[in-house]
């Protein structure tokens, strides 16, 4: 058995029954151990200086720029503060402080020491990140520019896939390559394989060799079969990047900002729950479940929208941090209940000023939000969103937890429904490209366009009867126009939104049992079939990376051919040779 | 270490060195054991009929009309054969022959008992065969209705959903299901979680509760979530299938025939060889390497499309069984050499004569070409296409073979080259909806224009120089007018097309040790950089069976808490309940 949190598979002398500790994503410029960032007017540099005496967890040295879950959390920071921090930053370099490595990918004995579930979702999260930062290009105006002076290797070569441009140092020596299939008997699991053939269109067959090919390709080759945009000498170097990067941030034309400072989420732990401001997590570790409790804005909430503290941005990176948490510290949940408790217009209101706002602070957190509901949808649990307390408040933005979940159970009792705003009518799009509402009704438009309808804000004509003094007074200061209709239980199943609406003499009976049998069954099989059923449609680069590639890679990884006691994995750096089992399958 | 043939797990006094025991794809319904074919008029009727006593392989009993390869084996021979030789069918209804039991699916016995690679493949022959079903319907006017006049569960009902209608008998009683998840922790493996959301689309959230609930849906439920399309009671069963079997029909309008009997193969076994008349397989058991040689047309060849014997058909039927008995009796084998052999004019003449060729039986030569170079596609061995010899033979239908594989290395050498045809041009699909060429050029058209401009066969000006007299005969009998141009090999990596052109100095060299890396290379690794690679581009519902469900039932079939000791596939039917790890990943 591996500790809750422990990404290694040793865990002698950690005690079985203490609290999990915890695995923070929260880090700060001033705080980080392996990335500089240095802003210098419309370009910033992120220079990765990997120290290899700060690994996540002891048992390794993360040499030679090779990174691990700590370096990439702080990648992750880096490229959010970019975004709402620094919007005059138009072009961010990812660079290194050594000269003759950029980044020698995932660090491989962390790799080998690390339980199958860890090493799973540490490629997650590595993959969201670096679709983060391909998200930031395509819509916030902050292009990236890899200047690999240097071997670039595995993962840092799927690093320099993800930005825009790829420049390559011309020394006769550094090379970008792909050697985990033949010197580890793994994937390049971040994204690589996709990108190379879907993104930057490699042509296949040079893929192939390029994968197959440890040492990696140089030089001309390399630009010429597209696997990098520029190749430069070492004495052009320094004038070539901000030659690039200067061209990348001419092309943006996005308006940026204000800029806001992103402060703490000062998240609470508890042996058995995590508190936020909006969010709770609640673990019950004997069921196997997790509460999760996302509140709607107060009456009184900031509706400033130059502010850290506004609902819809607070809210959402409160979600996601517990996302994140559930994921790496909370391994052997496997149901997730989803409530919302709040005031359903208020949350609507927040949506419709939001979608008004034409800032770039505005567009960042409604990016924010649709990022963060996609983490949601890639997390590994059985999600059953659950309507059943008097302020339920499953409205717009929130409205898209029940569409994502696996599952909603709505109890039928007055004043409990459902509300749509614009959040839910396109932007808020899941990683086919599909709306929520689009997914679930998956070739029959005139359905999504019935709840739309259904639920659409009616013209005000005064404050609504039932609205209370707080919404009043919102409606007034934000000189709205429309009230919301709440679509009650039953009618929210008849047009499709709920699984199953149950009076009060059946719901409580039917949820316990629904989650019960859930907790019941295979792990695997339910990741598996969640899968397929939650990416219906279309698919992308996107949903390929996750569905196609990570499925792939979760295989290798537990195959006796990497992992094994023979396997290359198991074995790189040793003298053994790996043993390899040889049905192809 | 697993018999090479065996799909059990016990080998217990089978001799390991003795030559392989050979699979046989072949049969013909007046052998089948599993299935009656009845033909009567335009309606055809397949009537499931497992027989418990003539499984596979010994160890388990066919009960409750469950199936296994041999019983997979007649229906795909059973489809064919109404595609060739029973134009008259307009509509296939599948049923059985008990009364309360449709298909209960997969034997789960025999998956308990089976190796890995025997799962795999016996999972992607079956897919095959349902999208076969899905490709006759839209294709060659050949629809098709399942009568479930019983228990329709598991693999019983993915048969159901590759069918264009699903009838079920409303008795109180008889239920559709996926219990694969619920009993066995595993997936519904032959397509049915995508066909589920992504063809019949039904609702995510029912999809959900449907797959988890072991019992499954009758009645109301079942039509009104869209599981099934008619609703019929016992007594109104016979004249209500023969009613929507017939409305079916009706609406065929694809023009068939005339009909053509499919001879047998005649494929002679060695303990290191397959050979037929136009398709040989040399096995290198200890290199774990095989030799696959197409040879073209004899300049005498049949060129009468009415006879199965024209090459066009016969050469292709040889290399699908060809490539089945490479999957499951040489799961050793790692790397596959593909060689073709004869005259590129012949190859061209007989594309475009095909493909001028009005007629059904035209157009279903042209249909099971396209399946075939999709198994290819979708053949877990890495693929490496060679024109060395004099008299290769890369033109047309066979220079889809170059196109399909992972690398083609070309010999520079006068009369070497590669030619192209109609069956360039687009109607090759792969899985992806895109022809080879425009794989290879993803996002490139100008390319793929490129080389279908350099390979345009010429108005003829009476016959050219250096055509044989074979040729000019075939051409003059023909009235065909053009003539072919040979791209030779180091015109072909110039236009995109060979992967490496080489002189003899170096090509027997670069060859051998591409091979030779090649097999000694984990071969997990291998097929998920090969689906990753392979497949670039658009996903369908097909790629999404091969590369998204595929991948997740090959990893949940590796787990623990499916196949290990206490696992609930190892466990099935017997009084031990499984016990699961519960990591969620």
């Amino acid at each position: 058995m591996e500790p809750m949190t422990d990404g290694n598979r040793s865990s002698a002398g950690a005690p079985r029954t203490s609290a999990p500790a915890a695995t923070s994503f929260e880090t700060q410029p001033s705080r980080y151990k392996h990335w500089k960032l240095r802003v210098d007017g419309d370009i910033a540099t992120l220079v990765m200086a990997v120290d290899d005496a700060h690994p996540h967890k002891p048992g390794y040295e993360l040499k030679l720029n090779s990174y691990d879950l700590s370096v990439d959390i702080e990648l992750a920071d880096a490229i959010l503060r970019l975004r709402f921090e620094h919007p005059e930053v138009k072009c961010v370099v990812m660079t290194a402080e050594l000269d003759r490595v950029f980044c020698s990918g995932a660090n491989i004995y962390m790799l080998g020491q690390s339980t199958h579930s860890f090493k799973v979702n540490f490629c997650k999260f590595t993959n969201e990140t670096r679709l983060y930062l391909e998200d930031a290009s395509a819509n916030s105006g902050l292009a990236s520019l890899c200047a690999c002076k240097g071997t670039t290797a595995g993962g840092g070569y799927e690093l320099a896939l993800a930005c825009d441009e790829t420049m390559l140092v011309d020394d006769g020596n550094s090379a970008v390559s792909f050697p985990e299939t033949p010197l580890l008997a793994v994937l390049p699991g971040t994204g690589g394989l996709t990108r190379l053939v879907d993104k930057r269109k490699v042509r296949r067959d040079r893929a192939d060799v390029f994968c197959t090919t440890a040492e990696g390709i140089k030089g001309k080759r390399a630009k010429d079969w597209g696997l990098v945009d520029h190749l430069v000498s070492r004495t052009k170097w320094d004038e070539s990047v901000i030659a690039a990067a200067k061209a990348l941030a001419a092309k943006q034309t996005v308006t940026r900002g204000p800029a806001v400072v992103l402060p703490p989420l000062e998240c609470k732990i508890t042996p058995d729950a995590l508190r936020y401001r909006y969010v709770e997590v609640a673990i019950d570790a004997g069921a196997r479940t997790a509460a999760l409790l996302v509140r709607g804005p107060e009456a009184d909430a900031v509706m400033d929208f130059t502010s850290p503290d506004t609902w819809s941005l607070r809210a959402f990176r409160e979600l996601d941090d517990a996302l994140l948490r559930l994921r790496f510290d909370f391994p052997d949940i496997g149901v997730v209940t989803v409530r919302t408790a709040g005031d359903p217009k208020l949350v609507v209101s927040h949506d419709e000023i939001l979608a008004k706002t034409n800032t770039g602070f505005a567009r960042e957190v409604r990016l924010l939000q649709r990022r963060v509901l996609k983490r949601y949808d890639n997390t590994a649990r059985s999600l059953y969103a659950v309507a059943d307390r008097a302020d339920s408040c499953f409205a717009g933005s929130l409205l898209e937890l029940a569409l994502g979940a696996d599952r909603f159970y709505m109890l039928i009792d007055d004043g409990i429904g459902v509300a749509t705003s614009v959040a839910n009518t396109g932007f808020m799009t899941t990683s086919t490209g599909m709306s929520r509402l689009e997914a679930r009704f998956f070739g029959d438009p005139a359905r999504v366009k019935a709840v739309l309808e259904r639920g659409a804000s009616k013209p005000r004509n005064g404050a609504s009867s039932n609205d209370s003094a707080a919404r009043t007074k919102f409606v007034d200061d934000h000189q709205l126009t429309h009230v919301v209709e709440l679509i009650e239980s039953e009618e929210a199943e008849q047009l499709g939104i709920a699984t199953v609406a149950a009076d009060d003499i059946d719901f409580a009976d039917e949820l316990r049992i629904a989650i019960e049998e859930r907790a019941s069954l295979s792990p695997d099989a339910l990741t598996g079939m969640e899968q397929s059923l939650r990416f219906v449609g279309p698919e992308t680069m996107e949903t390929k990376i996750f569905g196609r590639l990570s499925a792939w890679q979760n295989w290798i990884f537990t195959r006796a051919n990497s992992t094994g006691e023979h396997g290359a994995l198991t074995l790189y750096g040793r003298p053994e040779r790996p043993q390899f089992q040889w049905k192809r399958t």
